[in-house]
């Protein structure tokens, strides 16, 4: 990627990568649901765009990024015909939805983090926004095929969208330079959830609960 | 109907009477629930409500329509109370959520594409906002009494405002006169969807799925 | 408080202890379900800011006073980890979830309506905002850990919120000064919510349902 990379077009790739492999993850879901050609397109639309249109929204930046370029529409149909086609290549990933998932949480985050600093947000706000950008989409998509979202099922969640915007926030104060934070932002976020995922790791509960 | 009809007073028509058949919907599913009259009003008003809300957030047009003309809000509150009275004579439509789901399906779809072409957006996500204003209500309504919302569990839902976008983008493109367009646009979505259901239309699976 | 308390100043406040209300419920809720801390701190923030969120959105206050003044996300995290560490005094209350939330609905109610009336709206959509903006934390709480919405469950709930903005918009129009009239509109919705609860109070079902 060229070194003239500034912060829009950043956020317009992280952006775009994070539909597809929200899109994938949300087309997957359908397929292992038996959804039909339709159902697949409709849940891997809703994971893709979910979270990146409730940001725009509350940022006030609309209409979202989402429907005034249409790239964005056009990776998660794509996502879609591909979740639809190819799922058992999809499926050769081990647990394909939540390393996909995983991605996108990360890219979301981050995306989500930088879009609210760029808006003049404080950094506690801007990092619920991230939180809320990184989980929205699969919100949408786990609850509209009525299974509890995995942002509440699952330990370490959240808090890797968390630690994502944490990075971004540290390297924008800092004054680092934008496209190796939010790398090393998003390799935060994913290899947090995908470790903990593995390894097995849990939370504590309230004590006596 | 006058002809001198324009778009913005064909999209209010086309809204109040999508408010008030989603209204039914949402009343009569609430009544077959078992809800008090409270719950019966709180179901109306979501199913009839939510599409073009958040239709007019995405676009920007805030305060929604909704909340700017008390037309709105009374057809919503007359739906319920109908539902609430006299959902005897309602179910005398055979599969009355069905139908008029459908039929609010195809409005809300028209007149949500309209005012996305109004306010500027391209094809492709006009017709993505169409489709959203179209199921929005039904999803919220399916959701609130723990059923999976119709888009998914529905052969054809989405692809029906899909098709009355489509309608809608080429009548603009080709410069019909609105009204006839609109016509055709609600009356294609609500057969393919009505006709789908009484055929038992089935959509295709992933391959090997 | 002092006697110069204006309605900004009554807006902040009446928002700031309905945060932290609706998230003592959210989290308490939370730790029923056996959530571990980052869903506790979820669940305490989704019921916590949603309703506010989502009215301001409505509104065009954007973004959300909820992302302006970083009170309120300190109000939601700290009535997470107030329910998280301290859910053994909370429980002490009868009902917990249900006090604090007829506490949240009520509050959020008024604060809604007054923020929707300061916007210019007339008062049937205002009451209508009121309702959203009461409900709107508890629907999100209860879809998340997939219970059916107290909003529908319950007989008076709803209602409770609508007789706050009733109160509310009789004291606008009657140029009544706000404070008594917002603790009155606050004091009814709780009293008609928790004493429906106790003397199980049933409203009408739809004839021949």
């Amino acid at each position: 990627m060229p070194q003239t990379l500034d912060v829009p077009m950043l956020l317009l790739w992280m952006d775009l990568i994070g539909v597809f492999v929200f899109g994938l993850s949300g087309g997957t879901l359908a397929v292992r649901h038996r959804l039909d050609v339709f159902g697949v397109m409709v849940l891997s639309l809703a994971a893709a765009l979910a979270g990146g249109v409730v940001r725009d929204v509350m940022l006030g930046s609309v209409p979202p990024a989402t429907f005034r370029d249409d790239r964005y529409l056009w990776a998660a149909v794509t996502a879609g015909m591909v979740a639809f086609f190819f799922h058992p290549l999809v499926n050769r990933l081990g647990k394909p939805v939540m390393v996909l998932d995983a991605l996108g949480l990360g890219l979301f985050a981050v995306a989500g983090c930088q879009k609210a600093l760029l808006y003049g947000l404080s950094p506690l706000p801007a990092a619920v926004i991230a939180v809320i950008t990184g989980v929205g989409g699969g919100v949408l998509r786990d609850l509209l095929v009525s299974e509890v979202p995995r942002v509440l099922r699952e330990e370490i969640y959240a808090s890797a969208a968390l630690l994502a915007a944490a990075v971004v926030i540290v390297g924008d104060r800092t004054g680092l330079p934008e496209l190796p934070v939010a790398a090393a932002a998003v390799a935060a976020a994913f290899l947090l959830r995908v470790i903990s995922v593995l390894c097995n790791w849990s939370a504590p509960r309230a004590p006596g609960s």
